[in-house]
C-alpha cells in the first residue's frame, strides 16, 4: 500500500504545510459556507495573485469549478470550443453537458493546445436558432498533455474570443506547474492575458481537497451563489477549503511544489530517453511525460511502478510527478526502465 | 471570530481523532478515485455497522449524497414524497429537481415526521403517463425539527412503500444523533427498518467533509460509479474521506460525539425552559433545540451567540448543539437569556 | 369508434373553420420556421387582443407552451409557485423541472384557485443560497376544477407578485372560456391585470394542434428563440398553427366556441343536479362540471359516455364539454344518470 | 408571399392526399393522447413496412424524434457518436444534450455519412467512470449531405456497434428519399440492416408535422410513455397525426413523393453542370443538391428563388427539391442560372 509511481499527482498526498494549515485552522467555531474570516483571508491571497477585480468562489474539485464556472457565463443553448483533449471532454463523463445543458465543440490538436485556426470553424451559425451559439473558448493550463500555453498564445486566442463576443475560460488545474515552468506570474498567464473565468486547481499541487471558480475579466453573475449551492459544491465548513488556498498562496508554496514537479518530469524525461527505444512524444513543460514505450515491457513496469497507458495503439505512457517525487525515485524508476528494455 | 455558538453544527471544527485519522492518512503515495486500501477499509467498517450486503460511495456533501442517492433509484419522471421541512425541498437550492429531473412532493408536517396518512394521497396517478410517478419515500433521521423517527415508525412507512413498489430514501445527516437517542444501532434504524437506501452524514458530528450514500436494501446500479462522477461528487484524493469514516465507525467515536451534542441539547432545552417566556416548541430528541423566545431579545442575543430563526412570524429560533458544546456554554447562554428576558 | 362523450375537451376535433384555413394555407411554398406572411398576420391577431407589446411565439402543446414559458423567465435556482392542481404540477409529468431544472411549491386549494394567503408563506428565503427563490407565481385561468378567475383577483395577485419582484404566469389552456364566462375581453384578465406571461390556447377550442408562449407585461429574453428551438417547440411548416390562430382570432370564432362550451357545460349541471343523489361539487364557471355521482353507477354511464373519475375516494367525477357538444348529448346523458340513479 | 424555391423541403405545403386525410379524420369525438383507431391503424402501417415487431411513438418534429429515441436507450452519462454534419449536432440547439444530458461526439466526413474507421477511435475508455461510455451511433438517412446509405454500409456499422454493446439510431427525416433512391423496402435499409431505433420522418415528404419514434432491433423501455410525455412530444389529439401517416403509408404515397422530389434534384444537378462554372459537390442520391456557384450570381439568384448558403468560404449552396417541384420549376431556375452566369 501507498507505493508511489508516476500515475497522478493526485496520488500523492498532502503538502506538510497544508496539512498544518487544516490544524491550525481546527479552533473553535466559524459560521459555516463561506461567511469567516479564513475565507476572507483567502480571497484576499487570490487578489493579490491575479489582481484586485478576481471574484473567487470555493468549490469541491476541478470537475465542480470546471462544471459551474462555464455554467456561469452560459445558457443551455451555448457551445464551448475546447481542445479534444480536454478534461471538460475527455474525462469529466459528461458532467458539463448535464448540469449546463450546453454542448461541447472539441477541436483536433496534437500537443493539447488549441490555436485560432482550430477554433475558427465552430465560431458558425450566429443567431441561427437551430444552432448551439458559440460561448465559450476553453482552454487548459498546463494542457493535459504537459504543454503550456505561452502568454501571447493566450492573448492571441483571447483577442479572437472577445471580438467574436465570446468568453475565455481556463483550467487551471495545474495552473501552478504553467506558471513556475514559464517562470512567470499566475496574473500573466489569467487576467493580464485575458482570461475571463479560471478553474483554480491546487488539489494536484499538494492541497487535500478544494478548488475554486475565479472570475477575472468576467463578472460574477449576482446569482453564482445559488448556481455553487444548486451545483453540490458549496462546502459547509468552507474554512478548511480557504485554510488550505490560504498557506498555499501567502508563500511561494505554490511555485516551489510545481516548479520541483515540473524539474522532476525533466529530468524523468531526460534520463528516459537515454534509454533506447524510448521516445518522449510531447515537449516537457509541465510536470507531465508522454513517452513511447516498447510494449511488453509496460506490464513488468507497472509492477513496481504505477502509471496509466495513454495511447494503447501507439504504445504511448503518460508519466506524472509531483510535489513529493524525489530524484531517486526517477533514478530507481528509469534504472528498471534500462533493465527491461536490456531484457527485452 | 471563531466564536461559539448554536447556529450550526457545521459551524463546529472538526473532532481531534478524525484530524489525526486524516494527519496519519497522509502518508506516501495512493491510488486516487477510491481504489485504495483506506477505502476498502471505510467500506468494511460502514457493512460492520449497517449490514453485509451495505454498499457505500463516498461523497463530498450531504446534499450530493441525497441528489445521487435519489438519482441512483429514479427516472426524470419519477416523484419523490418528502416532508415539507426536509432539507432536499428546503435547503438544497433545488439540486434534486435540476440533477435528477424529478418532482419533490412536500407532505404537510408539524414535527418533521412524516406519516402513511400524509404520504398516501401523493402515491396516484400510477402507470398515468401525465403524472410523474411516485417512486421513493424521503424522510430524514434526526428530522430538521430535531426529531427522532423510533424504528417501527421507519417500518411502518418502508412497509407501505414497499407494497407500492416505492423506495424508501434516509436523509441521515444526523443518523448519529438519532441512534445515540433512540439507544440502538444504526442497523435498526436503517437496513433492518426497510431503508433501501442511506446518505450516512459526517459532518455535522465532527468530521471535516465528505458523507456517503449507502445501498442498503436497494441493491446501486452498476452505473452508479458514473452517476457520482458526471454528479461531481468522485474525490480524487478519496481516501482523506475514507480515513474520516474509517476512524469515525472503527470506535464509539460516532456514538460519543453524538450522544453528547443530544445531552447538550437536553440541558439547554431544560434550562432555557426555566426562564420564564421561553417555551421550547418541539420535542428535544436530537441535537436542536427549537424554541419561542420574545422578539425582542433575540438580536441581543445574537450579539453573543449566532444562532438562527427559524420561524420569523412565530419568532421561534433554532439552537443546535455539537459534539464540542460545553455545559458551561449551556449555561453562559442560558444566563444571557434570563437577563435579557428580566431586563425586557 | 368515435363515441362522443364527455372525458376531455381534446377528444372533440377540429372546428370546421379551422379546417377550412388550414386547407386555405396549403398554397405553394412559404418559409419554414415561422418566417412567413401566416405568422407575421397571427402575431398581429394576437397583439389586436392582446395588447400592442404582446409579444407570441408559437409552440406545438400547452405543457410546451408552459414550460418554456416559465423557463424564460426563470433560472435553475427559481421555484414556481402554483395551485396543487395546476396542470404544471399534477400533469405534466414533471416536465417543468427536467426541462428548467426548477421546483414547484404547491399551493393548497379548494375550487383550482390561488390567493395571497396561500401564496405568502412560499415567499421565504430570498437572498438564501440554501433555498430555491420564489420566481414565478402561475395561475390556471379558467382552473383544472372549472373555476374562473375575476379580473381584479388577477390583479391583487398580480400586485403581491411584482411588489415581491415575482411574475405572473397564466397557463390559458382554456382562457376563452374564462374570457367567455366573464363576458370580458382576453386583454382584461391578462395584459390589464398584470399578467406577465401567457401559454395561450386553442387546441382545448377547436384547433388542431398549436399554442403560443405570449410575453404580455415581461418582455421575451432576446435568446427566446433558442429556448424554443433547444425545448423541441419549433414547428418546421409554422404557417399551419399560424393559419389556425390567425382564424381563430380574427373573428369572434374563439368567443362564440367557448360561450358554447361553457353554456353546455351550465346546462348540464343544471340538468344533472335536478338528478336525486347527483351533487355538483364546484361552480361551474366554465366549461367543466365536478359532481359526486352515486359510485355504482359510474361503470354503466361510462360504457355509453366517455369522461374521467377526478377523485375516486369521493366518486367525484368530471365532465368537460366542448364546442361540439350538443343540447341532445347533454339531454340523453343526463336521461341516461336518471334511469341508472332510479334502477340502482 | 407562398414563393416557391429550392430551400428547404420543410417550406412545401401538405400533400393534397394528406389533407384529405386530415378533413376525414376529423370526425366526431376520440379518445386523446393515442388510445383511439387512427393510432392503431398507423401502427399497423408502421409495422407492415418495418416488421412486425415496430414499436411506434408518435411525436411533434424531428428534432424531438431523434432526442427522446436517443434518450430512451441512453443515460446521461453515455455518448452518441455522429457526424459531424448531423442534424442532432448541428441543427438541434443542443436538445440532445439539454434533454438527456448526454455527449455527442462528432465523426469528420466528406459526405455526410459515417464509416467504421471514423467511429472507432470513439469507442474507448469502456468502463472507466471519468470517461461518457459510448452508447449510440446515430446516423442519417439521407444525409444531411444528399447522400444515401448503401443496406451493406448500414449493416457494417450496426455489426461493429452490436459487438460493441452499442445501439444504432437513424435520425429518418429523409428515408423515404433514401429507400426511394436505393429502390428498397424500408425494411431493408432499417430493420433488416440491424438499425434499433428510428426517427421515422414525414414532414419533409408531404405530411403538415408529425414523426414517429420507432423502435425496432431494440425494445422500448416500458417508460418511454413518460419519456414522451416529460420530453413534451404527446399530443393530444393524436388522431391528426396518426391519420396522416395511415394515409402516407397505406398506398405507395411515401415512395411517389419521395422519388419524384429525389427526380427532380438529378434532373437540377443534371442541368445546372451543363452552366459553365457551376460545380455539383456531392453525389446527387436523394432531394439535395450541393453545387459551388460563382459568389457573385448568389445574392441575384436568391432574390428570384429562395435558397440557403451551405459553405460561405466555399461558395457551395445547398438546392432542396420537394414532392411539389415541378419541372418547369427547375428550368426556369437554371435559365435563371445562365443568364446570371453569362452577364457576371
Amino acid at each position: 500500500m501507498n507505493k508511489k509511481g508516476f500515475a497522478s499527482d493526485n496520488n500523492s498526498g498532502v503538502h506538510p504545510e497544508i496539512m498544518i494549515a487544516l490544524t491550525e485552522a481546527n479552533k473553535g467555531h466559524t459560521v459555516a459556507y463561506g461567511d469567516d474570516a479564513y475565507t476572507r483571508e483567502a480571497r484576499k491571497a487570490i487578489q493579490h495573485h491575479l489582481g484586485e477585480r478576481a471574484d473567487p468562489y470555493f468549490v469541491f474539485l476541478g470537475t465542480g469549478a470546471n462544471v459551474l464556472g462555464i455554467g456561469a457565463l452560459s445558457s443551455s443553448f451555448h457551445s464551448v470550443i475546447c481542445a479534444e483533449t480536454a478534461h471538460i471532454q475527455e474525462d469529466e463523463c459528461g458532467a458539463p453537458e448535464k448540469f449546463n445543458g450546453i454542448k461541447l465543440l472539441p477541436v483536433e490538436t496534437d500537443d493539447g493546445k488549441i490555436r485560432v485556426e482550430g477554433i475558427e470553424p465552430h465560431v458558425k451559425g450566429i443567431g441561427f436558432e437551430h444552432h448551439s451559439q458559440p460561448r465559450i473558448i476553453s482552454i487548459t493550463q498546463a494542457t493535459e498533455l504537459g504543454t503550456v500555453y505561452k502568454p501571447e498564445e493566450i492573448k492571441e486566442i483571447a483577442e479572437y474570443a472577445h471580438q467574436n463576443g465570446i468568453y475565455v475560460h481556463m483550467d487551471g488545474a495545474r495552473i501552478a506547474n504553467a506558471a513556475a515552468s514559464l517562470n512567470v506570474s499566475l496574473r500573466e498567464i489569467t487576467t493580464d492575458a485575458g482570461v475571463d473565468i479560471l478553474s483554480f486547481g491546487g488539489t494536484k499541487n499538494g492541497l487535500m481537497y478544494g478548488e475554486a471558480v475565479v472570475f477575472l475579466n468576467a463578472q460574477a453573475p449576482d446569482e453564482f451563489k445559488f448556481i455553487r449551492k444548486q451545483g453540490m459544491q458549496l462546502a459547509s465548513k468552507m474554512r478548511f477549503i480557504s485554510a488550505q488556498f490560504l498557506r498555499y498562496l501567502s508563500s511561494d508554496l505554490w511555485y516551489q511544489t510545481a516548479q520541483h514537479a515540473n524539474e522532476m518530469a525533466r529530468l524523468l524525461a531526460e534520463e528516459a530517453e537515454k534509454v533506447p527505444g524510448i521516445e518522449v512524444t510531447q515537449k516537457v513543460e509541465a510536470n507531465g511525460v508522454f513517452a513511447r514505450v516498447p510494449r511488453d515491457i509496460i506490464p513488468r513496469l507497472q509492477e513496481e511502478f504505477f502509471f496509466y497507458i495513454w495511447d494503447e495503439p501507439q504504445s504511448v505512457v503518460r508519466w506524472m510527478t509531483s510535489f513529493d517525487t524525489t530524484e531517486q525515485e526517477i533514478y530507481d524508476f528509469v534504472g528498471l526502465i534500462r533493465r527491461l528494455v536490456d531484457k527485452g
